[in-house]
């Protein structure tokens, strides 16, 4: 078993990193709390024995070596950045959970066939920066590296200037690594284990998702002296694309979502009529034909309602992924390590995207999930317990353990 | 005859200070490009025999000596504060027009008998600091002084702290002044006049303004994990509020408008559930009963369609002024000019709310309106013709020397 007790206290530690204004963390991607958090990670890493690499897209790498010269390692990880009001656990627990896993070899001495390496992967939250998952899919060749160094956030600044700024750009390119496995353990942001109460989420699929990012186009003009029959109001357009989206969510149940998160008014001022709205809509399920007839509808629906009231409507994806379907065999040795270890499990899909969605297309790749409170994430109140916490680690060790072989 | 190129020359001028990004204006009040204007203007001032006059919230009063000592001023201004992508006539043609008034008056070595003076009312546009025509209102004492420097913008500053900031806080007390008459000379910011083909609008009525100020409360949550029935999402609360908002405004026609300008979305994330949208209503009729109805059923219909959805609403008035009726001598003193220089005039109902409105609870006041392209206003590519703006101030000119007396 892991030290529950040490986890726990190291996410507290972690968490004290970019704090939130609500008891949550803001400390996102390649911001100087980032950059923090990362020499606090490496800090660990090195006390555990462990050297650290890093790829030119940030990414860490630190390795405990094996005993087979040449065995590919063991990977487990997640990420340390977070949601501008987010929570302490989503992907600090797989980050510090791998380190966990480490740790606990030390602690029973015992050495591995494979190396293990606990990763902590940029900006997985692509708040800041779209899409998100960028450096894993990067490293898994989605995307390549100078499309991501130039994606740029609100206030114009370029990914790469970021990277470079924090001091956290690496020698190694990016990619060059194989893995025999990865492993990430995560918070499951949804409320079903706590309701089925189960200790463990065995995750065998995963959501897919469509960023769709839409512009509106009207005529910014006088909110008192332009009458009615005159005004073009782009938002009105992003009202009625609203309830667009949550129609054909709606009309997708079961296990279908859409929301939109991001919304940029210009020039936002009480008395002018919105001129041009700019807001991304996010679109998810398991099914890839639903989820490629949802963006259909959409597509096709939204410039219609649009126009109607004399708005432009245009659109483009920024960001997408597939519904994967993980590894049988690293899925199996979660499933097999929870039932050896006791707690009660299930098989789950995971609701949001993760870096092993991207890591899975490469190699044999499967996800632990633990119960949050109320199922609520991506919000500063986020919560776990540490029971919670201990258990998906045991599960995580006894599988990369069984995995990278004594 | 008022000199039609020097005024157009000066327009230019002032229009070259905080230029916007599509060649408008951006010289929100309480800049930097603001105090700049406001040098350039008492330059001017100065240049034509002027002492000028500041009060403590910046207001700026150009005087040009009258015959009789004891006759009270005739005031003829508007503002040179824009919006963040404004035009370079609202509320500068004001300013300027009266200018030019006191240039000619010194050309034709006019001595009128009432002194006459030139305002540059402080934070007209409201879109810093709500609410519009702020310092105006407080000169009127519908606001105190106190609280117009309590206001904040987006950025947490003060209004009081600004004014000092730029160096335009004045020594003299706020509405420690009479006026004899009050003209102002705006371009219409709607389409009538033009569409009429009329060179001049006699304003003979107002709008009157409520902004709204509404938050939506639900509660910020993943986009991908949270099954839709348990989301609380405030965007939704949005969207249903600007569709009531259109419908109330359309089923009060003629005559009454409609929208929201402003809206900041929280935490603005694409992958989280907007948990809290906070934005501005702006409605508008010129009939008091129709406008207090309006917002009557929006504050109860709102609360409604938000709870239906499972989000909170509430809502506070930060902005609001009854329709105004002119003062009916200088109304006719500004129908007399236009007919006895033989412009095409109409009686006109001004859409936008002015300074003029809070001084007319004051003191007998009037506006000229001249016509703008497409009633475009709000916006960079505002445009009047240079006849258009040499009518209007013709007409200024006659009706403030009528007024003031030989
Ligand atoms: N786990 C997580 O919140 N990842 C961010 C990408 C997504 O929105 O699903
Ligand atoms: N004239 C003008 O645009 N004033 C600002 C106040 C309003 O919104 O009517």
């Amino acid at each position: 078993r892991i030290n529950g007790e040490r986890l726990w206290e190291s996410l507290m530690e972690m968490a004290k990193i970019g704090p939130g204004i609500a008891g949550g963390n803001n400390r996102q991607t390649l911001t100087d709390e980032d950059s923090e958090g990362r020499h606090l990670f490496q800090k660990w890493c090195t006390a555990a024995g462990c050297t650290m690499g890093v790829d030119e897209i940030g990414n860490m790498f630190a390795r405990r070596e094996g005993t087979d010269p040449d065995a590919l390692p063991v990977y487990v990880g997640s990420h340390l950045d977070t949601q501008p009001t987010g929570g302490k656990y989503d992907g600090v627990l797989g980050v510090l959970g791998g380190l966990e896993v480490i740790r606990t070899l030390n602690d029973l001495d015992i050495k591995t066939k494979h190396p293990i390496v606990v990763t902590n992967w940029t900006n997985e939250e692509g708040t800041r920066y779209a899409p998100a998952m960028l450096a894993s899919g990067v490293f898994a060749g989605k995307h390549t590296l100078d499309w991501a160094n130039d994606r740029v956030d609100a206030n114009g600044k370029r990914f790469g200037d970021e990277l470079e700024r924090i001091g956290w750009k690496g020698p190694e390119k990016v990619g060059d690594r194989k893995m025999y496995a990865f492993f990430e353990l995560h918070i499951e942001q949804g409320p079903i284990l706590e309701a089925e109460g189960k200790d463990i989420g065995v995750v065998t699929h995963g959501q897919g998702l469509r960023w769709i990012e839409c512009t509106v186009t009207g005529k910014e003009s006088h909110t008192g002296s332009t009458p009615m029959h005159m005004r073009k109001n782009a938002g009105r357009g992003l009202a009625l694309v609203t309830e667009l989206v949550h129609e054909i969510a709606m009309k997708n149940q079961p296990g279908a979502v859409g929301a939109i998160g991001h919304i940029d008014v210009y020039p936002n001022s009480r008395n002018v009529i919105p001129g041009k709205v700019v807001f991304t809509v996010d679109m998810r399920t398991h099914l890839l034909d639903k989820l490629n007839a949802m963006v259909a509808e959409f597509k096709e629906r939204a410039p219609q309602l649009c126009a109607d009231i004399g708005v432009d409507f245009s659109c483009e994806i920024v960001g997408q992924f597939d519904p994967p379907a993980f590894d049988e065999g690293c899925v199996k040795a979660v499933r097999d390590a929870a039932e050896r270890l006791g707690y009660s499990h299930m098989d789950i899909i995971s609701g949001a995207g993760h870096d092993a969605c991207w890591i899975n297309d490469m190699y044999p790749t499967a996800m632990i999930m633990c119960p949050c409170v109320d199922g609520l994430s991506h919000h500063e109140a986020e919560e776990i317990s540490p029971e919670w916490a201990a258990a998906g680690t045991d599960v995580l060790f006894h599988a990369v353990v069984e995995t990278a072989g004594i």
